[in-house]
């Protein structure tokens, strides 16, 4: 076999199903580095991939091999094999900046949230949890194909030579998300799931998210949907 | 041993992890009917728990044997194990609407931020995911011995002799999120992960969630949230 098991290490991928199959071929032609069909794939979907893969000169391999070395619940007749791309974002959009996020399936859900609501730049500082992860890119639901991003050593390597307005979201925080004006260009800041933002992050405007005592905090993607449907009401 | 694997049959459940068997003991004491620990649990959580269960009368049991029939990739060394109870929702308390969700992972991560916003009464309508899994009470942070909750066969049992103002979500719905004021008691209604609500909802306040055609539609939890916070940003 010719391709292994993901791991970050890998240059290349996989999109897990039809769905995030057809988003690849679709938004990045040119990184396909080959598509599998498992024996059992058939109807309208199996149409869509054909056509498209004809089109950018990919011939799909029926092989079941390498269905095998992903375990999953779900059903999966479709791999897509692409090589892991470069991206930078847009210095003057919005950002959405996530410090630390840990969790594959939680940095998916983001990405296909604001990806929704046009906020499709985002800056993840590290460490952080694997942006090409299949687990990340099936959360996604094909939207990391459709955003820019970039990856920071620290937040001070985002920080200098940047006019954003940094609106970091901590429990701590004294201004109320129904209080706040987004003035843009701007960047939403959310730390990591656990953690949450540090002190530092106090001297920016800081926001909160006012939520009953009855739980501890709101989940990351959560929180971050709230703030990106808040920040963006005005725009749909 | 003296329980199994969880399955949906079963008169009892489970809470995984320490944080989740201290919720259990704390709110629901009178369904405990066994906390286990791990030959590994130590540390600070262990004297909360073994204070709880002093003070109600339960005795903590060694056994490393029922950590097995949990294939956790986190660790967990605390389980407690109750019985499933009752619950009705407050018939003139605003409500949450669930109509057949279908993902334990997202009823639960619904059921922790309702509760973070203080509409602690869920409403599902069957077929659904089964609301004791303990993937839900884990999703659920625990929440899930915070509200009330009642499960009808159909909305039509539901929407007999009911005075709530029903808002489902719905794409095909004309009035935006932002322009819409929720008249309380209410009932926020949400369909099934994968096809929504039929169309026979629009016969009520329909309201949608509008975002960019990049993506086909928020994940449930998302849009559950937004709404949410919509509804109840003025009592924070």
């Amino acid at each position: 076999m010719k391709y292994e098991k993901y791991k970050s290490s890998l240059p290349y991928s996989y999109t897990l199903g039809i769905t995030l199959t057809i988003e690849l071929l679709k938004k990045h032609p040119e990184d396909v580095l080959d598509i599998y069909y498992h024996s059992s794939f058939n109807g309208e979907g199996k149409d869509i991939v054909d056509s498209i893969c004809r089109k950018i000169g990919i011939e799909p391999i029926d092989n079941d091999k390498i269905f095998n070395i992903f375990a999953s619940k779900e059903n999966v007749y479709c791999i897509g094999v692409f090589k892991k791309f470069d991206s930078t974002v847009e210095k003057d959009a919005n950002h959405i900046v996530l410090v630390n996020p840990s969790n594959a399936g939680n940095l998916g859900t983001i990405i296909r949230t604001s990806c929704g609501f046009n906020l499709d730049n985002l800056v993840i500082i590290k460490p952080a949890v694997d942006i090409f992860d299949p687990k990340t890119i099936r959360a996604s639901m094909g939207a990391i194909f459709n955003i820019n991003f970039s990856l920071f050593d620290s937040f001070e390597d985002y920080a200098k030579d940047n006019n954003h307005h940094f609106y970091p979201f901590m429990l701590k925080a004294k201004a109320k998300l129904k209080d706040t004006k987004f003035v843009s260009p701007f960047s939403l800041i959310f730390g990591n799931e656990a953690t949450g933002l540090p002190d530092s992050f106090l001297e920016y405007d800081s926001v909160i998210i006012p939520h009953a005592k009855t739980i501890d905090s709101l989940n990351l993607p959560i929180a971050v949907s709230i703030a990106i449907y808040s920040a963006t009401t005005n725009d749909f």
